[in-house]
C-alpha cells in the first residue's frame, strides 16, 4: 500500500518541504515548496507561520507520516537555539494532526542518499533528482526535504 | 484600566505559569499552575502537550499579553536546545490567540523582584510571595512564572 511522506527542514527563515508517496520499493514525487516567513517578523510571528503553513500542508495533503531531521548542537550555539524553535513550530503542527513523526541524524539522511554520511548540498540535490525523477526542487531547502522524506522511505521499508 | 497578563517559565519537563492583574501600581494574582507533560511522552507529544494547555490558559483567562524568559545558551547546549523546543511550542499557542509576547532576560526577571540579577530560587520565591500576597505558589516553576509576569507589569508601567 502506498504511503504517503511529509519530509521537512525547518528554519526560521526558510522551511523546506517535501511530499511523496512511497509503496514497496517505487518512490513518487507529490510536491514540494518554502515556507518563508516575512523578514520584518518578529519570532513570535515567524513560528506561527511555521506553524499555520505546516498545518495547511497537512490538511492538503493528509501524509500518513512525517520525518525531519534531528537538530545538533554546532558551532553557533545561538543560531541552533533559533532553529530548534522553527524545528518546534513545525513539530508541534504534525502532532496536532495526530500524523506519527519520525527523526533522523542529518548523516542518515545524507546516508540514504549518497551513501556518504558527509555529502555536501549539491550532492544531495543531483541525488534527490536520480532518485525522484519528477520531483524539480527549486531550492535546496526543498532537495533537503525531498532527502528526509526519501530517508524515511527506505528506512521504514528496511524495518519491514 | 487593569491588565491581565499570562507568565510563562517554559521547559520540557514543567512549564510553569501564571495570571496576575496589573492596574497602575496595584498587582493581583489570579492563578497559576503547572504544565507537566507525562513522562513517557516522546518530544513531539511534549510539545503538543505544552502547546494544547498554553492554549487552553489563553481561552481560560484571556490575557492582554504575555511573558516569557529569554533563553540563554548555558553550559549545556543540548539541554538548552530542548528548552528551546518546550519555549517555541509555548510562544505558537499564544502567538495563535494573538495575544502580544515579552521577552526578557532572566536577570532582568530576578532583578524586577529582588534588585539582584543573581538572586536564587527560594530568593525570588520569597519576593513573590511579599509581592503579591495572593499568591501561592507551589513549586519553583509557578514562582518563577509570576516573577516573569510581575517583571513584565513593571516593565510596562515604566513604558507609560
Amino acid at each position: 500500500m502506498a504511503k504517503r511522506i511529509l519530509g521537512i527542514d525547518p528554519g526560521l527563515v526558510h522551511t523546506g518541504w517535501a511530499v511523496i508517496e512511497s509503496a514497496g520499493a517505487a518512490r513518487a514525487f507529490i510536491a514540494s515548496g518554502v515556507i518563508l516567513p516575512r523578514a520584518n517578523e518578529d519570532l513570535a510571528a515567524r513560528l506561527s507561520h511555521i506553524f499555520t503553513e505546516v498545518g495547511k500542508l497537512c490538511e492538503t495533503f493528509e501524509p500518513d507520516e512525517c520525518a525531519i531531521e534531528i537538530t545538533f548542537v554546532n558551532k553557533n550555539p545561538t543560531t541552533t537555539l533559533l532553529l530548534g524553535h522553527a524545528r518546534a513550530a513545525a513539530i508541534v503542527a504534525v502532532a496536532n494532526n495526530d500524523i506519527p513523526i519520525s527523526e533522523y541524524e542529518p548523516n542518515k539522511v545524507k546516508k540514504a542518499l549518497t551513501s556518504a554520511g558527509h555529502a555536501d548540498k549539491a550532492q544531495v540535490d543531483a541525488m534527490v533528482k536520480i532518485l525522484l525523477p519528477g520531483a524539480r526542487p527549486k531550492t535546496a531547502d526543498e532537495s533537503d526535504a525531498i532527502a528526509i522524506a526519501l530517508c524515511h522511505a527506505n528506512h521504514s521499508r528496511l524495518k519491514i
